[in-house]
């Protein structure tokens, strides 16, 4: 394993869901692959799913591979990730009810049966938590060596009756900033789950489905912008919401809600827990006026009790987050490099 | 690498595409997976593909991961291999014309970025073949030596306007039976090419989007089953098909176009071409009024020359294909074990 990154090969930075990936995106994949101006949101909008405009409905879809390691964690597992990270890339984009999800395994030779089927167990309780299904699969074997264990790839498929999807570029001036609940929780059980550390206090993922939620949001009032902090965590998010939106935004950091053990823990790793992936959690811009009721909302759901508004889009600072720290004011940079590999 | 088949742990045989797949499906993945019961076809048909009413229009979701080793091949790769497989995915369902596509990637570190830009390259010109786009996708790295290369998942989804799809279960006695061209190149291809076999003859991969070629043949007559006889070739594909439709078939062997270098080399290996991946072909059960209009639409498409009937459904030896060798007849089985692993 090695953090180098370098022009010519493919190194765990440019997994790492923050700038290299992006990089790579850009650079390698965009030039050659592009929407063919059919959608409404096409590949070039990075948004977290493409929509298509079919009638007076929308269509989205979103894809995510899932490479987790372990598969096992506090709080879920490959099955449970597998299911809610793509249910939740559908939610953000406003399509809370999925018509379909697939299931494709790669699964290495030698791995216990008992596995996969552990893995589809928690796939099928996490569907019905989500209240949708898997209709449709695929299933693949690689030699021994040739992978590492079970890697899951989920897609999934919705559809907006009225045809309004939510954009992460949706941001304007003056929108409150919702974030549904505390930060770091996923990255930093897993890092802890990997090295064997032992935390002060029980530290699970918060790995979940939140699709109601945010149904419930979209329900209560304008939802102007969304997007699921996964990899590169808050800041990364948050980031890329401005950047696209061309606005600016300051974030009360006080206002941020973090786990006792993820704060403890982060401080004694060194890392900060706004560049952590979460796995159930959703950043929302929301109108001023509605963001009272939006909040209420999202805090009437048992996923989203902590939720707080943690800042506001502002017109200056163009593309830049300006983070209050109860201390000062600093611009919130990005993480950069290898969080964590496999960590989604 | 072992063709051990036990019940504890997944072989290679699992990811086979014929009996051991099955088995791993129906024992495994249906107990815990079930479609939620919204679909026309779901879950549970173990079709080519899931169909979701909606409306008067019905909605076909595909997914397939692909593994193929090595990444390039005599007449393809990985890229054209992906977006080729769930195109024609989509295709025997009867939804010839893609709504979005998706390009899931897993990478090995240490790959050269060119060998990343070479899959989009080939995805992209292939999609341009099938005049479809790639429209969302998600990129994961992992460690170097926990995975050997590159892995791309493509999911499909298509609109059927009118509704109608075409299942694999649909055939019925007296129903011919249309084969869009020679079986057996893609397996032997790659074969050919991993072993480093130098065959008599040219040889290449078949693997082509085959949207256009379907369009044809549904336009030109009524087609009540569909399938592309991918891993486990022909002989799995048309077993499947009369035994969902619970009907026999009767199979003239010398009908079936095989090419040249295909049989030579099939002779000298030991390997049925009957038995061999196609990532090219079709295999359709006709109303017989309109075989012929069918054959001809097929054999007009530059994919479909050597296009001919090859069988006709049977009211007797249900759930079985008689298959006339021209010298006697016999039950026509389907491979067992392992064929070639990685061949998609
Ligand atoms: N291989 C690829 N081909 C096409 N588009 C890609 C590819 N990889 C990523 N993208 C696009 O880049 C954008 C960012 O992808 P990314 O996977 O980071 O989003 P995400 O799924 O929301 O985040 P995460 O994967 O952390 O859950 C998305 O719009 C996605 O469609
Ligand atoms: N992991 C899985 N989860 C759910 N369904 C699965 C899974 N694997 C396979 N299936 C289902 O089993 C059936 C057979 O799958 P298979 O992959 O063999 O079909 P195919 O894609 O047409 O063939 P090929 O993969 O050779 O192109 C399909 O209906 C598919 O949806
Ligand atoms: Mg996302
Ligand atoms: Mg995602
Ligand atoms: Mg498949
Ligand atoms: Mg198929
Ligand atoms: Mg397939
Ligand atoms: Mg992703």
């Amino acid at each position: 394993m090695t953090d180098d990154v370098d022009d010519e090969t493919i190194t765990l930075a440019h997994g790492a869901g923050t700038g290299r990936t992006t990089e790579l995106i850009e650079e390698t994949v965009l030039p050659h692959l592009a929407s063919n101006g059919q959608e409404s949101v096409g590949l070039e909008a990075l948004d977290d799913g493409a929509v298509h405009d079919v009638g007076d409905r929308a269509i989205v879809t979103t894809t995510d591979s899932h490479v987790v390691s372990p598969r096992s964690f506090p709080g879920g597992d490959l099955g449970r990730l597998a299911v809610a990270g793509t249910v939740n890339d559908l939610a953000v984009m406003g399509a809370t009810d999925p018509l379909s999800l697939t299931c494709s395994l790669v699964v290495e030779e030698g791995t216990p049966l008992s596995e996969v089927e552990s893995v589809l167990e928690s796939m099928a309780a996490t569907c019905e938590e989500a209240e949708c299904a898997i209709t449709t699969g695929d299933t693949k074997v690689m030699g021994s060596g040739e992978i590492d264990g079970i890697v899951v790839n989920t897609t999934g498929v919705a559809i907006i009756p009225d045809g309004e999807h939510v954009p992460d570029a949706g941001l304007s001036t003056g929108d409150k900033l919702i974030l549904s609940g505390p930060v770091g929780d996923h990255g930093i059980a897993l890092l802890a789950e990997r090295e064997g550390f032992d935390l002060e206090g029980d530290l699970e993922s918060d790995v979940a489905p939140i699709n109601g939620l945010v149904a419930a949001a979209l329900e209560a009032g304008t939802v102007t912008a969304m997007k699921d902090p996964t990899r590169g965590g808050f800041a990364t998010a948050v980031n890329e919401m401005v950047r696209k939106a061309d606005v600016g935004a300051t974030v009360d950091e006080t206002a941020i809600p973090v786990g006792d053990t993820v704060a403890s823990s982060g401080e004694l790793l060194g890392i900060d827990p706004l560049d952590v992936a979460n796995e159930g959690k959703v950043l929302l811009g929301v109108d001023p006026e509605d963001a009272e009721a939006v909040l209420e909302a999202i805090r009437s759901h048992p996923l989203g009790e902590d939720a707080a508004v943690v800042g506001e889009v502002t017109d200056d600072h163009a593309g830049r987050v300006v983070l209050d720290t109860g201390f000062g004011r600093r611009y919130l940079s990005e993480p950069e490099g290898v969080q964590l590999p496999r960590i989604c």
